[in-house]
């Protein structure tokens, strides 16, 4: 697989010049990363300044990967001259297949007969295929211009929805989150999210894996290799079609068939140690919180911010039984209070949460994180940044960021507003602090490394499931 | 009150010549609304431009209201000054009273006995004050470069914290959501939030009303009060500090003692007609969907997107047990579907969730929606919009408004993405069409608006509770 996501040479196959064809803004988007690229169309000299081959056989080396950007009708005839070409990876981009049912269920039949036993391995089709930000292999067909694609990153993503992946990587890229690979495993002909899934874990540069799935290929051997997989790095999960209406929905999209009950998804996951979450959102808000800080070992929250409407709304999600994630609020100690106390202003709240008011500046940030994060009875910080407060500049970045890093108490995020501190929260994500536009998904967040935190210590205490 | 939110005159006490200081930024973002301005500082001939009095006594005319930007040792000077001078209405912006406890507690009971029997009501202390934005009455301490402030709408909200508020206004800002009218209560030493609920009911551009209540001043009161309005005008609302620990936080946050336990708030809410919603978030996006829509009078909600990934989150959100949120997929009739597919492309799917997939564009939406529109079974339209497939523009903002505003089916819209529509949305929300960044958000917003249409359906065969 890893010559799938690290190719040395590839071919897109049904190359186009014409702007608005998934053909050419393939090879537009491939053209410049660090490996070769040959466009195939019999009907065409040159393209894009190379060289253009009539087919896959004709290419002047075996290349790693043949992207094929034909109709579905055309597909069966390419898949079977890459299969000749014993070309060892082919991402099949046309819809019409199995997602169709009848006739395209048969098409569908006939591709993956074509690669049965061969040296090719099928990723489609009716999928976008892969992206590798870091090697700027990228072969998702929407022009960066309408879909901006996200930085390298620590995060791989495996869907079941082209769409939903582009949602998420979009919306890491506005957000500042970097991404390892994502890869779109469309109808699964051939490989599956199991193939990914056991790549990934192998990989350096992926410090957690996300999916989203409407069904499983092989939900048995899903299962063995997640339990394996999600002891060496957190999984996060969303499944979708748990109503008989999604599960229809989910068919005629992709063709999957999703008979697994919602229940017995849960109990599957939380055995294998993936954490489900409830949409692409969650993922992706989980996901940057594994990624970077891992886990917490205890449930003990210390919120510091400078609003006391805040400090509120995040205590009730922290601890409250109705909408609250089951975590406490550190109880913080006289000593530390009284630490604090000379730090702050007089009519600043040193007890949990910890209300600095608009007075508060980067230094004070700095001072009270300090003494916080000294605080034994503290396992996670909730840091609640708002830049109304006159002192608050940009340079607030370089305090969280070193305390992040240097500090022994794992730290979050959250910042209300609007645009103005937009850029200033991207710089934070960009350094690796996981950052959050709402006080529900902070909470969610240290939620789901408390639990990372909890089921490693399972594991260590008992042993893999 | 109708003087306090359109007043021919303001004064402000503590005006300053120190940009950084809230009496500075007070008086300039007052200066150039469509009333007279007049800065009180003993030590100053005259700021920005204005003529400078000493006292509120020396003023030319009795003015309508008083913002009193001094420190809370000088309160209570002041607001006897504008007892004096028989001021209608005082605004107390300094900290420093009951939220902290004893002294402060007196010097806040002292401040209440000042104006007891007067001509003067006072809003405070503790407070931002009011904000009119249709009318550019502002009295927000806050830059409006670092916290921007949002356009003329119909949604007025009334909160127990000032930084919840300005969290809100700064979001509805940054998505072209207009506001009515904000007040922050502060302290409640005299006016509460019941005094601005009653007017906000008799106010004609007040559409929704939305609350953010940490704590009640009068609980019965309340109750009465809320019954009769929400009849009239769709409440949502807020109530934190429904832990121990939450409750102790908004006690050091505005002197607070949330006493009422969660479970009787949400009996009391649900008798009353008011939506209980979990957050600041939630409020807008409820808020929004019930000023500008009001309310859908089934459960029957129609999918329609180019996304077949976001067709089955949505699906799930819509109808799952588990993370549902009890609305119902409509069946779409046979020859609904046949009408369909005379417009879309073979292999979209014309079932419910409807997938024009990536070929769709803004005039294939044009003629969906208006046959989605005349299917007997649908309630209410839930629209995908995606920005990547090539033949979606802005266009498609004129499509969708004309159908917002002259079909018989309410309809709001969900689009996941990064920076790339966000302009694209904003002109939507601008026209009035709710619009939000994920699916569970606006399956949210179309829960609140079924729960609207169940309340008024129950009010007119039952009466009034």
């Amino acid at each position: 697989m890893e010559r799938l996501f690290n190719p040395k040479s590839v071919a897109v196959v049904g190359a186009s010049s014409q702007p608005e064809k998934a053909g050419n803004v393939i090879l537009r988007q491939l053209i410049g990363g660090s490996f070769r690229v040959y466009p195939v169309n019999p009907n065409r000299h040159d393209l894009l300044g190379l060289l253009c081959y009539s087919t896959v056989r004709d290419l002047p080396e075996k290349v790693d990967v043949a992207i094929l950007s034909v109709t579905a009708a055309a597909t069966l005839q390419a898949v079977e001259e890459c299969v000749q070409a014993e070309i060892p990876f082919v991402i099949s981009v046309a819809g019409g297949f199995s997602e169709m049912g009848g006739e395209g269920r048969e098409a569908e039949r006939r591709i993956a007969e074509a690669v049965r036993g061969s040296k090719t391995r099928l990723l489609g089709p009716n999928t976008m295929g892969v992206m590798v930000p870091g090697r700027r292999f990228d072969t998702f067909f929407l022009p960066k211009e309408r879909s901006p694609r996200p930085k390298d990153g620590s995060i791989s993503i495996i869907s079941q929805s082209g769409s939903v992946l582009v949602g998420m990587y979009e919306m890491a890229e506005d957000h500042g989150v970097g991404l390892r690979a994502c890869a779109g495993v469309g109808n699964k002909a051939d490989l599956n999210e199991n193939d990914f899934l056991e790549h990934l874990a192998h990989d350096q540069g992926t410090k957690c894996i996300g999916m989203y799935i409407e069904s499983f290929a092989d939900g048995g051997a899903f299962f063995e290799l997640a339990k394996e997989v999600s002891i060496r790095k957190p999984m996060v999960a969303v499944k979708v079609g748990i109503t008989p209406s999604g599960a229809k929905a989910a068919a005629s999209h992709t063709g999957a068939i999703a008979t697994s009950s919602d229940a017995l998804v849960s109990g599957v996951f939380k055995q294998a140690g993936i954490q489900r979450v409830a949409d692409d959102f969650e993922l992706l808000d989980a996901a940057k919180a594994l990624a970077h800080i891992g886990q917490i070992k205890g449930d003990r929250i210390a919120i510091v911010g400078s609003a006391g409407g805040f400090g509120v709304i995040a205590t009730d999600y922290v601890a409250s039984k109705s909408k609250g994630f089951g975590l406490r609020m550190a109880t913080i100690s006289e000593e530390t209070k009284t630490r604090l106390r000379e730090k702050v202003p007089p009519f600043a709240s040193v007890d949990n949460p910890v209300d600095l008011t608009g007075v508060v500046n980067d230094q004070m940030y700095h001072e009270v994180i300090e003494i916080v994060q000294a605080e034994e009875s503290v396992d996670a910080i909730l840091l609640n940044l708002l830049f109304q407060p006159p002192g608050m500049t940009v340079g607030v970045v370089d305090v969280v960021e070193r305390w992040a890093r240097k500090g022994r108490k794992p730290m979050v995020v959250c910042c209300v507003g609007g645009s103005f501190p937009r850029p200033i929260l991207r710089r934070l994500e960009e350094k690796g602090v996981p950052t959050y536009g709402t006080m529900r998904r902070a909470v969610f967040a240290l939620r789901c490394l408390y639990e990372r935190g909890q089921f490693l210590r399972r594991v260590k205490e008992e042993g893999p499931a």
